[in-house]
């Protein structure tokens, strides 16, 4: 018999999650059935949109209900299977949820390849960061949603996280001034010399329309919104003519249970601006173009990450009310278990 | 010796405006300088921005001070000209102001052709609708930055005024279905039986958000907006997929002298829909078109519009404020003079 411990989703959240939201138990490793396999989970994403999922928002599907594992995205290894399009060894990203072992049909999971045979140095952890879904965010909302010309000015928030920093730096590669919005000055500083960016703003240091329009004084042109709420404002207070507003997340809407207000729009048909709403799962088939560009510029050194890891399981509550307060600096992930 | 009679901008305006903050004057009608014309103006169109103006936003330029004549869109005769490019007798589209007779230097005015000469029926007072700039921003909207596929669903609010029933009727003849919004049974009925909307909801009536969902059961393919607020919200609540908006007017906003937050993002996002801002003043050079094809759907019968035209300038105070409380039925005209 084997343990799997699992954290569970206790009760409705209200406002910022804390870690009384969850709770743990733990369970003995089932048998998969015919049609299922048993992964062991490597590494948890910590992804804000949970947020979301805890609310019971209809787009994710069942609600959750106080005793139920707590939904998430995991990187594992399968152990076991009795599934013909999966075996023994196999590494997938699925929805594997807050624990050590899952056990999976197959629906929303995705093989992948052993990140040495892409040729690059990335570790393993990146599938659930730069080079995958959030990676493909930043990615796709530049180069197919919002391109930028060279030359022009592109914002960018939460500009330090997997989303953020890959939607800049792609914009940078293309030719593009780049500058961050971040919450601290050690986020700019690294957003500036890590990640190449022009400038970054440091939005809680006050008047941030002031700071932007310092920043960006030919107006913006491409901004990459992950938050929303005031940020959004102040970003739209300083558009240039025929601005591209790629809307990707607004976390600050994820930790209310009534969804606030949005920006006034007059400045948006002032600037004559498009605003597109970003859902990343349309570009999941770009996943490996994604691979093969971002995964070149990073063995050619012109492509930075940070990861923001906690060790082991139980540190996943904490971990994820410090992501919903922005306190995170780098993709938020949870080490499960060695890979072996 | 001619008077001029005047309606001047006599206070700072604060909410939905009231006759009161308009005062009148009679002055001599002067002598065009050098460089200057004279103009007996015909018709004074009344529109939702002027309240914008009242406001001092600096995009329309130097704020009225109180014993500043009015600002206004005019058509009107030339009656004398020492400017080069006007004669006695030509007529012109103009800031004319709130007056009967103008002194223009030629800045912002278009002469116009006699509307016989486009082999139209439509009377010259349409210059400042439907065959004018409101006519140009449903149709330019439509054509050329949210184009619907035959078939899709197309909703427009402000449905019977100069700029929605053009919306509205150029999505229909591109073989669009097409769901206008309107504040009363009387332009409900206007907007199914003349203009030939598949069906119209009076916003009056409760819960928009699902009398769209009723009248747009695959959801909303385009929504051309003219008034921003509460309209919007349920308009977003319905998208279809990669649904398109257009932001055009924001009528419940002008009236706050605070801009009001706008509708939550959320629902742009999951619907992957694009919101464009339109200004009219970037197709101008299409009036052209909107004359030569709105004017042959009219004489083919194919086109209907409306006007609301109150006989004499004393009364154009009142009418201006029965048109920001959305009491008008057609494009909101003030005849100043006939023609002679």
């Amino acid at each position: 018999m084997t343990d799997n411990h699992r954290v569970l989703y206790a009760r409705a959240v209200r406002g910022v999650p804390v870690p009384e939201d969850f709770a743990t138990d733990v369970v003995e490793v089932p048998e998969p059935a015919n049609g299922e396999f048993l992964v062991r989970n490597l590494y948890l994403a910590l992804e804000p949109y949970y947020r979301n999922v805890m609310k019971g928002m209809a787009i994710y599907g069942t609600p959750l209900k106080p005793g139920d594992v707590m939904f998430g995205e995991t990187l594992g290894r399968v152990l076991a299977s009795r599934h013909p399009d999966f075996k023994s060894g196999d590494l997938v990203v699925a929805r594997g949820s807050w624990q050590e072992y899952a056990i999976l049909s197959g629906a929303h999971v995705r093989k992948i390849e052993a990140a040495a045979s892409l040729g690059t140095a990335a570790p393993l952890s990146t599938e659930l960061g730069v080079l995958g879904t959030p990676g493909l965010t930043g990615y796709a909302g530049i180069v197919y949603v919002a391109p930028p010309r060279p030359g022009q000015t592109v914002v960018v928030s939460a500009a330090t996280g997997p989303v953020g920093s890959t939607a800049g730096q792609t914009a940078r590669l293309m030719g593009a001034r780049v500058v961050g919005i971040a919450g601290s000055a050690a986020k700019c500083s690294y957003a500036v010399n890590e990640l190449g960016f022009a400038e970054c703003v440091n939005y809680k240091d006050g008047d941030l329309k002031a700071s932007l329009k310092a920043a960006c004084p030919d107006g913006i042109d491409v901004y990459f919104d992950n938050v929303g709420g005031d940020t959004l404002v102040a970003a739209l207070a300083n558009l240039a003519l025929n601005a591209q507003v790629v809307l990707c997340g607004m976390i600050g809407a994820y930790n209310q249970d009534v969804s606030p207000p949005g920006p006034h729009l007059g400045p948006v048909v002032i600037a004559r601006a498009t605003l597109k709403g970003l859902v990343v799962y349309d570009h999941v088939n770009r996943l490996p173009e994604l691979k093969r560009v971002v995964g070149a510029w990073m063995r050619d050194g012109k492509f930075s990450y940070r990861e923001d890891i906690t060790l082991g399981l139980a540190g996943a509550p904490a971990a994820f009310c410090r992501l919903m307060r922005g306190e995170n600096f780098g993709k938020a992930l949870v080490k499960i278990a060695e890979d072996s």
